[in-house]
């Protein structure tokens, strides 16, 4: 199976789109596995203790955060498409289950990964928002900085895989 | 592929549960086929003067239905799983693509078809919603009602496929 990139919507939608020198299999792996999740989801000095994955369209996404004060974040939503090591979209809109859950700022979440020609991965994560209002405040609160900084994370522990 | 069947839960769920004599074929055209599922789609009086139908993940499912007094009833949601046949699930609260959309009492549905030993369907329409407040107004609205005259609706027009 293959996947038809998704056409960014630049008022609605944020983007973090980069090469990295991991193969596609990597980035899939430390996605997708909650031991691995752990230790690269959270942007330093926050953490992420605890997540839950079950993968498959309707499945728990589940991770809980927690800020260097103690605070913890903790978030359940649903997976939507699982193409493995090309394309995972899952959503906060709709809790395990498919049901509608409430939550503010809800967004859907989509990952691409394309294999480049030095086996390295293009890699885009995108977060799409029901008005502009709630895709600023999401930008505002460093997207980008943040899923950049986790995604260098991430490379660093798939180099060790 | 087969399913298994949705557990109910009281608090946040209703549905219509019926055996009809037409098979789950004809039940899945009737719910999948745009210039089928006008013609049946809103009990009477209402009418359905339209629908779209992009029948995968992701794709839009849209009806327009249409009181007798002419007030217009517009509504797009997302498919998320299409088991032909078998089972249809779409929500009020993804727009199509995943997005994210704003709307009152958001439902997910399930359409379960099971077939039975005479050659008819066990027919299951399911509404999830997020809140119990939320599901006893559509309860309150008719849901049980008017899917079911719906249905009867659907049976008649089955027969002459």
């Amino acid at each position: 199976m293959t996947f038809t990139p998704y056409t960014l919507d630049p008022d609605l939608d944020i983007q973090l789109e980069r090469e990295v020198d991991v193969p596609p299999a990597l980035v899939w792996k430390a996605w997708t596995t909650p031991d691995l999740l752990t230790q690269w989801f959270a942007p330093k000095p926050y953490e992420t203790p605890h997540c839950e994955i079950d993968l498959r369209p309707g499945g728990i996404f589940r991770t809980v955060m927690r800020s260097p004060e103690g605070e913890e974040f903790d978030g359940a939503g649903c997976y939507l498409e699982v193409l493995p090591e090309e394309r995972l979209v899952w959503t906060s809109a709709l809790a395990p289950g498919y049901r509608p859950q409430p939550g503010e700022m809800a967004f859907t979440a989509i990952i691409e990964l394309q294999p480049t020609a030095s086996g390295g991965t293009r890699y885009r994560a995108i977060a799409m928002h029901q008005t502009p209002e709630d895709n600023k405040k999401h930008a505002d609160m460093g997207f980008i900085e943040g899923w950049g900084a986790a995604l260098d994370q991430l490379v660093a522990l798939a180099k060790t895989l």
